[in-house]
Order: C-alpha cells, then sequence, then structure tokens
C-alpha cells in the first residue's frame, strides 16, 4: 500500500505561507532538486489538496498540480464546493478517514500527496500521515499560514529518513512518529487501516 | 570584529520551547555534532542570554553555558534582576543597541552569541544579528516558544552559509539579508556600529 505524504515548502520559522497565502519570500531561493522533484511525482497516485491550497496555489494557476507533472486524481478537502464545479477535481467532505481512504483507493496502491496545513494537521491527528517531506526556505516570515497548531504540551515525535539541500534549500523527509507528552507516550491515534 | 552568532535549537515547526519552556522533546534527538559545538564556543567572546533563557536553561542547570564550554562574560537582558545577584551574570537593560555595545566590548573582538528568542528578536528588529546557527529537530510541537513572532506581511531573508547534517538533526547556518515586503525592500534597520 502506498504512503501518505505530507509535501511542504516552509519557512525557517515554521510558516508555509505569509499573511493571506502570500509566496513572495520563496523568490530568488533555490527550488527542490529536479531529481527529488521527479521522484515524489511519479510515486504520487493521488493528490488531497486543502481549500485554500486549492483556490492559491491550483487554481490560480491554471489548475496544475506540481506544475503540471502531477496529472493523476485531484480531491479537496472543503465544506463549500465552488459555485462553478472544476472538472478535474473532486470535492469532498466529512470524516477524514473516511476521505482519505476514498483517496487512497484512487491512488491505486500509489502515494497520496497531501497538500495544505490544515488538511495535513486533520490527517495528522487521525493518525493518517506516513510521511513529511520538507523544502525548508532561508526566511524568517513571523507571520502567516503555520505548518503545524495544536494546543498543549504533547507533540508529535518524527524520525529523519533523508537530510539533504540543495542550493540554499534544505528538503528534509521524515517518518511520523507517536505523540509525546511530558508524563510519558500517549497511545498513537487510531489508525482504522 | 567579532560576528553576532543568533544560536538556537528549532523544532521543525517553528519553536524553540515547549510551553512553560518545556524541552522534553528533544530527548532521544541528536545533539550537535561536538566539532561544529566546539568551533562556536571557541569563537565566543561573550554570550547575551535572554531572561527566560538565563532562568529556566542557565541558572537552573548550575549557571552553566554551554555545558561550561564557555567561561567568558555572560550577560542577561532583563527590566527585573534577580532578588539574589549571581556574580557570574551582568544583568543589563535599557536600548538594545548601547547593551550590544557593551556586550561586543567585553567580547574584544570574538563572537557574541545570542540566547533566547525574545532577546534575539530586539536585535534583529535593530539589525544588530549577523548569522543565524540553528540545530532542527525532528519534532512538531504545535505551541510553544515561538523562533521568531512578528506581525505584518514583510519577511527577513537569509542566506545558508553552510547546511549539514548529523544523525536525526540538521544544523543550518544562515547570514542574515534585508528585511523584503512583497512591495519591495524595506530599508534595512540602522545599523549603528
Amino acid at each position: 500500500m502506498g504512503k501518505v505524504i505530507w509535501h511542504t515548502t516552509l519557512s525557517l520559522d515554521g510558516f508555509i505561507a505569509g499573511p493571506g497565502g502570500r509566496m513572495e519570500w520563496i523568490n530568488g531561493h533555490s527550488g527542490p532538486p529536479p531529481e527529488l522533484f521527479r521522484a515524489i511525482v511519479e510515486s504520487l497516485g493521488a493528490v488531497l489538496a486543502g481549500r485554500r491550497t486549492y483556490d492559491e496555489g491550483i487554481s490560480a494557476v491554471g489548475g496544475k498540480v506540481y506544475n503540471g507533472a502531477f496529472s493523476g486524481p485531484l480531491f479537496v478537502l472543503t465544506h463549500r464546493p465552488p459555485g462553478h464545479p472544476d472538472p478535474a477535481v473532486t470535492f469532498t467532505g466529512g470524516d477524514i478517514r473516511e476521505v482519505m481512504q476514498t483517496v487512497r483507493e484512487a491512488a491505486e496502491g500509489r502515494d497520496v500527496a497531501v497538500l495544505g496545513a490544515d488538511t495535513a494537521r486533520q490527517c495528522l491527528d487521525a493518525g493518517l500521515v506516513d510521511e513529511l517531506v520538507v523544502h525548508l526556505v532561508p526566511a524568517l516570515l513571523g507571520d502567516g499560514v503555520r505548518l503545524f497548531d495544536s494546543a498543549g504540551e504533547d507533540w508529535i515525535d518524527l524520525s529523519a529518513t533523508s537530510l539533504e539541500t540543495s542550493g540554499d534549500l534544505a528538503n528534509l523527509r521524515y517518518r511520523v512518529g507517536p505523540r509525546r507528552s511530558p508524563t510519558g507516550d500517549r497511545p498513537a491515534a487510531l489508525r482504522p487501516r
């Protein structure tokens, strides 16, 4: 069975976008290495994107995912499908486990990419994310859309599987580990699959 | 003249400490490589720490900075010096530029390390930080003390000077660049030195 990969660009201080989704801060920095980019895209059988990512990062650039390199099934998680439906997209909502089940079936055994912080957080909370691939950009934003927002003292442990650099970018790949707390490990989220 | 180096441990999602300054999340992960650690400490002529870093990371561990590897002048930025003075520390406050001038003089031409997010932000705002050294730990905290908090659309551009890995840690060194905004570069902060 394929993996669920949360794939994102990230500022050094933990933002995936500036205020209002602005992305000018990535300009002037290296892009991800073409081999890594190609390897990820070729592993994918489906993509699950958040509504903000769809509106600002996919629909706004001609409906292209991964600059057009990915042409498989695209699902967008939203409570309010747009008035003008996009025939290339399946708008979906409801229980995140059921949504992911549908997306995984569409992926036909290949990997699923999750794009967007809010969608990724829902998947993380449900224990549905296997890996996290981050392209770390040298910028301090101080404000914007955070990679991960979750109140309280517990944290999610990661284990590094690949740490590479390309130009001024750090390309980091992690396996998502258990949720931990200062008073001991918490039981992992139920993994119904 | 020595450089001012903001030196910190960081979670992948941009926190230097958990809620209440908790640091259990670094346990079980690699430490910084000894050569890099030694090179930084040997370059230092003085350390400027924030009050929280002093209380929780220095005073609480027997007054040791860098596990005792650094024994030079230690300054702590605070508006409220502790009731029981620490003879090994100079408590200081007021205009951050004047504070840094004093710390630099104590460093006698060697580098200055800045420890603590709030102190670093004040130094950054005044254009006083030359470099940022980060040990990036594979954990998602979601809550705690943020590396950098600054409202608005502008950001600080960094340029990578060294990106290395050791175990599951990414050790990243950046030169601090200009403050930018979506509508063009903003003038850099005054640099009175």
